[in-house]
C-alpha cells in the first residue's frame, strides 16, 4: 500500500465579507493581494480549472504536466505558487502528487465579489 | 449644469464558467490573469472596496485619496489600473470623477469561483 503523505496544509482565513460591504482591513488586503497575485498568471489559472474540475475532485501531476507547452519544473513552480496562496493542496500517494482546490478558498473568493440581492421597492 | 463626460467604458466579455466546469480557453486566461494582476495590490484592493460599498454605488475620487497614505499620482494609476481592468468605471461631473464598480465583473468573478452545490444520493 502507498505510504499516505501530505505534502502542504494551508490554513485559508476565515472570511469573507463582500468587497461591496464593510472597510478591509488593511491586513486582509495584503493577504488576499498575495491571493490575487497567484492567480494572475494565464497557465496557473488553467492550472487551477484542471485541479478544480478534475473527476473525483482530485488531479495527478502526471496529467498535469502533459498539457501545458512549459517545462515539468514550471509546473511544479506554479502549483507551488498555488499552494502557498491556499488555493490547492498536495497529496504524494507513491510515485505521484495529487491535487485538490480548496473548497473554502474558493468559496471566500466567490463570496468577495459577491454583490447583494437587489430588493425591489 | 456640470457637463457630463464618460471617461471610460469598459467592455467586459460575456462569461463565465466557473473554475470547477470547463476546460478555460488560453485567451479567456491571458484575459482574466490581467484581471487579476489588477487585483493583487492590498491599495487597489481596498480601494476596490470603498468604491464598490460607497453610498449610491459612487465615489468620488475627492474621498478616495485620502484614505491612503500615499500621493495622489499614485492613487490616479491605480484606479487607472482598475479601470482598465473593467473592474471600475469613471464619469466627469465638473472638478471631480466620480467611480462605480462594475457589477457584470464583480457578478463575473463570483461565478468563476462558485463551487457547485453539493448534491446529495
Amino acid at each position: 500500500m502507498s505510504k499516505l503523505l501530505r505534502v502542504d496544509d494551508v490554513t485559508v482565513p476565515a472570511c469573507c465579507s463582500p468587497l461591496s460591504g464593510p472597510p478591509m482591513a488593511e491586513a486582509e488586503a495584503v493577504e488576499l493581494a498575495k491571493v490575487f497575485k497567484a492567480l494572475a498568471d494565464p497557465v496557473r489559472l488553467r492550472l487551477l480549472n484542471m485541479i478544480a474540475a478534475a473527476d473525483g475532485g482530485e488531479a495527478c501531476v502526471c496529467d498535469l504536466t502533459g498539457a501545458f507547452e512549459v517545462t515539468g519544473p514550471t509546473i511544479s513552480h506554479h502549483l507551488k505558487v498555488l499552494r502557498q496562496a491556499g488555493l490547492i493542496n498536495g497529496e504524494r500517494r507513491g510515485t505521484w502528487v495529487y491535487y485538490r482546490a480548496i473548497p473554502e478558498q474558493l468559496t471566500r473568493l466567490s463570496g468577495l465579489f459577491a454583490l447583494p440581492a437587489l430588493t425591489t421597492i
